[in-house]
């Protein structure tokens, strides 16, 4: 109800902020008896941590995990994975000076309005800190999905204008901003080089594919598996769209053009995105989302304080100028997420 | 878990496959004392139901509901409300030859894959029959919303490539595409009937504005305003993308471009559509749909038959040549029980 | 959120009020692929229904089912069940004098407390006639019972004072109170009758025995078998209380008493009820439900009219002076749908 | 599903075994703007912890709570509070003899059914170490009653066939067994003292009273209050049987014994206990529950080994030999919750 849980069967709920003591998931609904170590989900969450490169944030939030309840000697127990983070790198004095200003593009508004109460400090839950619990959790999925066959691979696209023009999944995690094409890659990385020296920021396009799912994964009318990896993805701060297989360039197209016609080996082609009636195909699960530009810049912009006066409004504090590069791993765990709980609850309905 | 229901707290539960006795809904959570009649509801249902024009199927469902429970003397009691649909115009036989062979861009072959059974009677629960209890629950949440000064529109800008220009809302329900735009609309209808005339689909973009959204609503982290309204969308069987405010276009904006700066009037632009951090800003709620060309369609096209075997399927039936102007009141009827289960979700925080 | 929802994954929703146009259920979750003809569920329905015998109400329910939706060709589909009765035998007038006056025990001043609105004919959904979705729904979830092995049986104990002596199950279904004691059934069925002669009504207990539920069904902490049978027990209108295997005696007895120790063959006793730390031990399942003197008794009482004033009131109408042998269908119903929703969860955790 | 949850609005989730690193609770969905401090909290506590008296087990369990989320500057802020309790008083040595047989009266044996894999030290989550996180989120509820003017207080009646005969709650906190006679309470320490000497253990009872509570709270149907209520008292693991108002008692009882009559001033009687049709009828709410002798006795008992061979075992560790004082916070602790999650859900339909 309150909206910090995801998921039906394999089912997780994130705490908080980003300036408070920790931050953490637990995970329930896990399969007993599965070897799962803290070093196969950090490798996960050092995909998401700031500091990577040059084009993520210099910040050194302390990513590493501990998990506190649902282990046995290596394997689940069944019973709820509990895992924490702590806060270490915390500077809530840089926050001060907008205590009373809300940030554009930021959700101090927003919070504001809803509760009528806001922690200052950062970003509190609309922190891109909270996703950290998602990738845990996400790892834990993906070590299930894994003993299934099926693969979750997500990558850059396009960032500001510039597009990828081959996939190659071989670059992705070799260049800083994910991209699955070396050439394309550089220029982005040229192109936010620049922005971060001017203070500005950029958006882009990620891309998802899943492999390896079965035909017949996912449930029909309200919980189709489009419609709960949309609400993964939206989930998600700065994702504002998301589109399957052919997605928005259906509205130019015939029937007779996206219909995806079978031959005696399958599939002719691919326009559904691996998913028609809300059910998987069996073809390769395609989506793509876009990725909003980082809303702290440190170009001046115009703000209203908590007392409703216009005022001049500078982000300080250390900040991604595309967050691409380190969606993509959020990306990756909230898909896992979701086909996980799919699979259990289709071994419900047969069960 | 099986997929069947929707809401927290406003909370539908559809049943009924399109060749079966009725369809129909059950809406939970209803508030109490509140003045419904069956006319009310029936304005919806008129709006979806086939056979409203040269663009839409001249079959001749029964769309005129019943309410058997949850009334009294007019007014809604608090219990559920159950609202039901004969099924009248059924020509099962119209689908005899489909029994043994999966329609291309139809669910036929994923729904017998998920539950080795299939009822090949039309589409079953994939359906769009099954959206009319969708519409009347719908209805419903418009009257709750009303009563906050809520209100929700949806409308076809671009249909085949064709793209209006204009918002003019006057025009929508008095063109067969239900465009924002009387000079698309009429090269719309054009298109279609010639498509038509073919056998031939047409996939298009539905646009839907909220107004009157307080700041301050939506559930922050998984259950954003936006995630929820992008499940609920692609919930829709046609649906293939969202995108908010600017959309998939962000991936080429900058961050000083993008953000919404505020004066002391409030916000100078809405690129945000009306959500930030999955909480309303207290701007219009603006959205975009892809609504993919319908399947069937007349044009031969091989497929695969139960036995795996490759042949030549021709659809017959009476169906929709453009989806767009009956899937308006469903994307309206989505948001609004979105909206109405938010509020109350609100209401249960600080109650 | 609004209650009228029961069950995980087999999940029923039920609708409709004493004196409404319809009462029903839609049952979702169910296995796809099993037989179920409407017989196997009418013959539940024919043991809950008013006027089996001298000692249950004459009233004329409407009790034959129609299934709506989910059966393709005698076979379920995995789609919801819609199963309807529709309320024939309705004489609201016979409630007209107790429009204005609240019914001691019933729930008319509590509804209105909360909806703030009443629809005074009969008792709405606190009405026994709600019950009969509940049984429509267990019925189905008995049969995907059977094909795993386990038994649900209840009958009557005790009616007022009157206690059962031994356990001779032939006998529940010959006798009219449903009790597992002829002879006791005898004494009973003479004391109920003289009690409906007076206009008085009497309580009793209702024991229910699940067998072949193998080790280790149900969830720990909150959801436990015990905790969930519980729930469903007391969202019986009549029922009052429930205790599980030794019960309210283990008040009196030591940890060497209460304690099932165990042989090489299994448990030596079994005063846990078949279920420790809310998780079945393969012993069978044992509980007993308290249930209250029917409310609707027409000797005077006193009672506060809508406007606040004392009057005394006799409530007419055809009411059962014992409802025990009514209950037992319900309370197996309500069991089997815990059991079956307990299975599906076990297999989406292993899943 | 996974049973680890507990609430819609108002909700819990715990984590944690008893010998594991921790134990704790996410509590969603709370009022934000609301003062709670970690000493508010920590009162009930110590209510809870080992060690209070000689009838308690002096295991010294950490009981010092840490918020870790959810609070700024001493006030909610309507995001997760998370609260965590270190274990420090870990000696899984002394569980090394049971590392291959069941405790009769234990969870082992269908906790190793269920899941396949079995924590042997201590409990897992079937251990009263489980309860921690409940009374913290309790507290926190407690708070929020608080401020509605609802007050929770439960107590010991009955130990051992030792039964209270005043209501004075003035000694309940000033004597080791929480009874609300000062006379049985001392018979029944003794009686306690005696067993635990010779290493047995005993149940009782325990009774709660809520009060405050306005006329029309509680859902009907499937989660009216009483059922609601039964669900969560059911959940503690010692607790074997609830019962609302006159209880197992009305079995005895004529409807015009039982039926509560009603004056201009109100109800004259509350045999329902203050639950009618499953909704608050403003008069106290009382129900009790039955409390099973401790499982934890170091008498020898016959049992199996995990290899299905019979061996005798004697449980060592430190135990209660009666449980009911530190079931009493831990009633009162889900009572809250429950309570608390009614009135937000009574504000949702409203909303």
């Amino acid at each position: 109800m309150a909206g910090n849980s995801f998921g039906d069967v394999f089912k997780i709920t994130t705490f908080g902020e980003s300036h408070g003591e920790a931050v953490g998931v637990i995970v329930d609904g896990v399969t007993p008896g599965i070897d799962i170590d803290e070093q196969y989900i950090q490798v996960q969450m050092d995909r998401r941590k700031p500091g990577q490169s040059s084009v993520t944030s210099p910040r050194k939030e302390y990513d590493v995990i501990q998990i506190l309840s649902g282990i046995f000697e290596g394997r689940t127990t069944g019973t709820p994975l509990f895992i924490m983070l702590h806060n270490k790198d915390m500077r809530p004095e840089a926050y001060d000076d907008i205590k009373s200003a809300f940030r554009p593009g930021h959700a101090d508004f927003t919070y504001l309005q809803k509760y009528g109460i806001r922690d200052h400090r950062g970003s509190g839950r609309a922190s891109g800190r909270e996703t950290a619990g998602r990738v845990a959790a996400g790892a834990v999925a993906r070590k299930l999905l894994d003993n299934r066959g099926v693969s979750v691979v997500a990558y850059t696209t396009e960032i500001g204008g510039i597009k990828c023009t081959t996939l190659d999944e071989s670059t992705i995690e070799k260049n800083a901003v994910r991209a699955c094409d070396p050439n394309a890659a550089a220029a982005m990385i040229e192109k936010i080089e620049h922005l971060a020296s001017i203070g500005d920021s950029v958006g882009g396009i990620v891309e998802c594919r899943i492999r390896g799912v079965s035909p017949g994964l996912g449930e029909p009318v309200f919980d189709k598996l489009d419609a709960e990896l949309a609400k993964a993805m939206l989930s998600i701060g700065a994702i504002k769209g998301i589109e399957f297989g052919a997605g928005f360039a259906a509205s130019e197209m015939l029937g007779s053009e996206h219909n995806d016609q079978m031959g005696n080996h399958g599939f002719l082609s691919n326009h559904a995105g691996g998913i028609v009636g809300g059910i998987s195909t069996g073809e390769e699960i395609v989506f793509r989302v876009v990725v909003k530009p980082t809303s702290s810049i440190s170009v001046p912009q115009k703000t209203m304080d908590t007392t409703g006066n216009e005022r001049v409004i500078v982000t300080k504090g250390r900040h991604d100028p595309c967050i691409c590069p380190r969606i993509v791993p959020v990306v990756e765990a909230m898909a896992c997420i979701v086909l996980e709980d799919q699979y259990k609850r289709q071994a419900a309905m047969h069960g």
